[in-house]
Parts: C-alpha cells; structure tokens; sequence
C-alpha cells in the first residue's frame, strides 16, 4: 500500500507532482524466489494503466515459457481486439529475439545478449514502451557479456517517462547505485532444502 | 528458473512425483516491496494452468482497488467466456466481504477479519479453490485478531492439493515455520527515501 509521506523532501526544483512522475528504475535482486514473478506483477498493474509493455528474457532457452508470457501475450491481444489495457511484446534471447538473423549469430549466447541489449537501446532511444521489463538481465552484466558502463549510461540517458524493472541475482554495484528503487528477495526457506522438486505453476 | 536437483532427498516414503505435487504454503515477508506483486504473479501462473484462483485481501479499506484486482477478474471473465485459464474470485475485507451482512459488523476491523477467516476456513474444508493468495493477511494475526494456532493448524489439516500464499510483514514465528517456502523481500533502496511518493502504475 502506499504511503504518503516520503522520509525527506529533496532541493530538487522538482514539484511533488513532477518528482512524482519520474520514471523508475527497479532492480530484484537476491537469490530468493519472487524477482521476476514480482516484475511480472508489476506488468499487469502497467497493462491497466494501457502501459506499452516489453519483456525481454535473457534466458538460456528460448524453448522455456512460462505461463506469464502465455498469460501477458494473451492481454496484448485482448488489448487489440478490445481496446482494453495495452500492448504487450515479449522477447527472448537467442533465438527469440525476434529480430536477430536465425543463421549463426544465435549460436553464440554473449552476442545474442550483446545484440538484445542493442535493440533495447535503440528502443529506449524510440521510446517504444512505458515498461521495460529485463528479466535475468543481471547475469549477461555479470559475465562480461555486456558492459555495465554503457548500461547505465544508457539508463541514465533515456528520454521520457520509460520504467525499466531489471532482475536477477548478483546485481551489479553500479546497477544498484543507478537504481531508484532496490530489493533483494531472500531465501529464508526453500522446499528445495526438503527435497521437494519445482512444480507446474508455482515456478513456471 | 526451476533447478532440477534437491538438497536433500528425504526419507518420507513419497516418490519424487508424489513430493513434487505437494501443496505449497508459501510466505513473502519483509520490509521491501515485491511481496503482493510476486503473489498475484503467481495467480497469473496458476490462472494459465486452469487453477480456481481465490484472492482475499485483508486490507484497510475496501474502496481501495488496485490494478491486479482489475485485471485478474478480467482473467476470470475470459475463462467464463472462452473456457481459457480458470476461475478467479476476489474478496476485501470488511465491506468487501461480499459473505457478511453489511450492517454493523463491518465497521469493526477485528471482526471483520475474523469473519474472512472463518470464511477461508470453511473454502479450505470445501477445496473452492486451487490457489488461495491471503494478501497483508500477517497484520490481523499480528494484531491478535485471529489466532496464528488456528490458522496453522487449518492449514496444516487442509485436504486436497490447494497452495496459499500468505503475504506481509512480521510474518508470525509458526506461520514460517509452518511454511513450505518463504521470501523476504528486504529493501535496499525506496524512492521514497529519496523524497518521491508513489505513482500510479507502480504501487497500484
């Protein structure tokens, strides 16, 4: 629920009104359950505001779905048959970025993360969507694969009113310092530690 | 990303099949945020798998409405219309009881709350749903209106194979240790520390 009272009022120049509506940067981080479930969240509460909604899954198969790309797809197309909510476009790396060549390129994991990373760019650049979700963006940061640097740089730079929701464990220092708002999910139990394996909807 | 292989495999006479499909309790803690939002996430993978998704939300006031709410009753009417997903039920607190009478009891907070249970109680006996999320439910168990013995116990008797997500701070000690997974969700950073409130399409 939310509050109404911020803990302090910054020298900004800003009105209540115009801080207000900054766009936001929120990183899930942790090695707990919930990141990209809660960021999923966020997507329908976007939906029916009539937010553009992008998904971008940096994900080792572009063969794994989960029911909420099944589920948020399906509110796209209600939004284009009814005019109810907003678009939703998910995308997954590798072979699921759609708009990579299939010959080759996909192959390789590091350039497929660097080319998705491009094309956000040059959607954040367009301001193609009002949420930006990257989900498991943090590890393509983590292994080198894409340059920290130019990320928040990019973050930083990008024109209007976009949220940008990034998730995943093991967050870079410099995402969390450019980050507006930041929280860790953490594991206090797991039924995993009981010998219990995932199971269909509750952890796809 | 569901991990195919346990900690542990424990000596409970089940198969790994029958383990898998055990019901979950699970709990979202903490001070940060992410707790209702990776729940009703969740309702959006149960709803894809057909699950009868049953929300009761122990909120202060009943007029206030967030985006979830809209969209997953949306879900619910697409599953009357088309058959896709399955039921969805929505239920507040106090007036938003749709089950209690609405002269006088409702205007009593503690009451109210122990009315919903009792009514969630009586759905758990009867298995109405597949999915139970009980939304800021750890406040009227931290206030002492409805006893954590009682509840624990409901649970732990419930038949069938119905998962409850219990979500909100200061999760009761045997609440957690009744719970089959819990998550805390700790806050790093909040823009309300930086003296921006809410907005709309972020926290509702």
């Amino acid at each position: 629920m939310p509050q109404g009272r911020p803990n302090v009022i910054p020298d900004d120049g800003l009105t209540t009104r115009q801080r207000r509506h900054q766009p936001l940067l929120a990183v899930h981080t942790g090695d707990g359950k919930g990141k990209s479930t809660a960021a999923f969240g966020l997507a329908l509460r976007g939906w029916n505001q009539g937010w553009r909604i992008g998904v971008f899954q940096f994900v080792k198969s572009a063969k794994w779905r989960i029911g909420e790309q099944t589920v948020l797809e399906r509110l796209g197309r209600l939004h284009e048959e009814t005019g109810e909510g907003g678009p939703v476009e998910w995308h997954k790396m590798g072979s699921g970025w759609s708009w990579i060549r299939k010959e080759g390129s996909a192959e390789d994991h590091a350039a497929a993360a660097a080319e998705g990373w491009a094309e956000i760019k040059r959607r954040l650049a367009d301001q193609t969507h009002d949420l930006l979700i990257l989900d498991e963006f943090t590890y393509p940061l983590d292994w080198g694969w894409i340059d920290v640097g130019d990320v928040v740089s990019a973050l930083a730079e990008r024109p209007g009113r976009q949220h940008v929701v990034i998730t995943g464990r093991r967050a870079h220092p410099r995402l969390v310092e450019a980050a507006d708002l930041v929280t860790e999910m953490a594991k206090v139990k797991h039924p995993m530690d009981a010998g219990r394996k995932g199971q269909r909807g509750i952890e796809w």
